[in-house]
């Protein structure tokens, strides 16, 4: 059995053009993947990148190197087989332990590597990722999941069961196939976008058939966001989504205001208002500015603050 | 006026006698330090450091090396002046917030280059940090804060008011400075530690004079904490404080089970029984085990989690 063999990270960086990705902390962002590549006996390549916007991708790469060299000479049935203890086992790494648990460069390297490892067992099966999926048991695919410190909320059995129980709706679901997910236009407003330009953005994206599109907000001044975010609605049209993103920038008290006023142009969702770890934060700001709703998940650092959210 | 000058940083890491230092995940543990230094042009040198574990100490001084550049050519008394929008500023520093906010490897680095500052401050003054501390306004000492995401429980007017309503009788606190606090033995448990050992350095813990020690626990096999608890409270004797450490080994489900059993041995706190961010996990603990009490904070990411634990 073929078994992985050569192991590498690529520090991958890209420039944007003039004002395209940025938003109320990245002035000026470069798109940076920290890319670790698997490589088998047979000659069969996984790749896997964990995302990043900057200099701090190299610290990503080398903690991802550091992770991936625990794979050398398994063959990635075995490896995928237990992943989810695979996965426990180097998130306790003792070498590594202490920078996280579970956050920051720590995290975005094991996703990464797990990134890779997904990839890698997909083509060494020769099939999609997503029919590899469907071809797990549910026991299988909950096998290749942490699911540690989740015990009082969910169990493996549990997942399991969760899964299964949904196996016999699946052909009904299996229409995305074809017909694919509605997208939505990410790059109508970026943040360094003057005005105009935003505007300009709308009317095409509008054009192209767009239904859908995000704004990014959280500037220091509030009116700036407010006037922009009039700006796309009126040129989007009352039907169209808008969702606005503000970065985590505001503290509370700012987001209770700005978002109260920001209402009354009805965005599909508010993304990020404020710092991702303050969970009663983000519960009081939900339950002051309701039926308008919260979006995050992007920077929450890891499953066990996802379940303080739930 | 002085400016900082020379910038750099230390991987310092120190080998510890066999089974030292030794919990329920570092079998084999390195004390790590990421070190920072930074020189005047006085020729005067502050240090400051963050404790790690091992390999990950080089991402720390990496990064510690990123953030400390950003004070090069300035005077530390106008670093320190608004030191709480300058680590505001660094936290938000756009080629590493993507690996924060505010934790891991990005949060140790600024700790790191935190405390350096603080020290070289101290010394460019040529007084004793705690002498510093106290020779500061209270609005002087908040400046020196980060509070942002707090504004929601604490505003800087707040915080000085805290600090101000306490000045009078500060006097009646310094004789800590001549009597100094009460320490405890961290080291008579260590988790490798077999027990006999265990029992002797109890022993000798207790011939020293100490009456408060620490227990390493969190081992996959309950019935081995059991037994070790008893050592350490039969050595220790019914009046000691005998504090148990389970470094998050536990579920909820397990800490439960475990810390009911634990009380009979009274321990004075159990620290660290789960996952540092699961904070509904600690409430939930907590209140079935009161008055058991537990104790965290280590390994507690930031100031956000910590406002949403209090």
């Amino acid at each position: 059995m073929a078994s992985i063999c050569k192991i590498s990270t690529r520090d991958a960086r890209f420039a944007l053009p003039r004002g395209a990705g940025s938003d109320a902390i990245h002035r000026d962002p470069v798109y940076s993947y920290a890319v670790t590549l698997l490589e088998d006996s047979a000659g069969r390549r996984g790749s896997g990148l964990a995302f990043t916007l900057g200099a701090g991708n190299d610290l990503v790469c080398r903690a991802a190197e550091f992770y991936a060299q625990r794979l050398a000479g398994r063959p990635i049935e075995e490896v995928m087989a237990e992943f989810g203890a695979l996965q426990r086992a180097m998130a306790n790494e003792q070498q590594f332990r202490w920078l996280g648990p579970h956050k920051g460069v720590v995290q975005l390297a094991l996703a990464s590597v797990t990134n890779a490892c997904w990839d890698l067992w997909a083509k060494s099966r020769g099939v999609p990722l997503w029919r590899l999926l469907l071809d797990l048991s549910p026991e299988q695919l909950i096998a290749t999941l942490d699911l540690s410190y989740l015990e009082d909320e969910l169990t493996a059995q549990q997942a399991a069961d969760f899964v299964r129980q949904r196996l016999p709706s699946r052909p009904q679901r299996e229409g995305v196939l074809t017909a694919g997910y509605p997208g939505y236009d990410t790059s109508v407003g970026w943040f360094n976008y003057p005005d105009e330009q935003v505007r300009e953005n709308c009317r095409q994206a509008v054009a192209e058939g767009f239904t859908a599109m995000k704004l990014k907000v959280g500037s220091p001044d509030p009116e700036r966001d407010i006037r922009r975010a009039n700006i796309v609605r009126e040129v989007a049209g009352d039907d169209a989504r808008v969702m606005l993103d503000a970065n985590q920038q505001w503290t509370l008290p700012q987001a209770l205001a700005i978002c109260r006023r920001l209402s009354a142009m009805r965005p599909f969702w508010i993304e990020e208002p404020t710092h991702p770890d303050d969970i009663l934060a983000h519960k009081t700001l939900a339950a002051a500015i309701a039926p308008l709703r919260l979006a995050l998940g992007e920077h929450v650092p890891n499953r066990v603050i996802f379940k303080n959210y739930l």
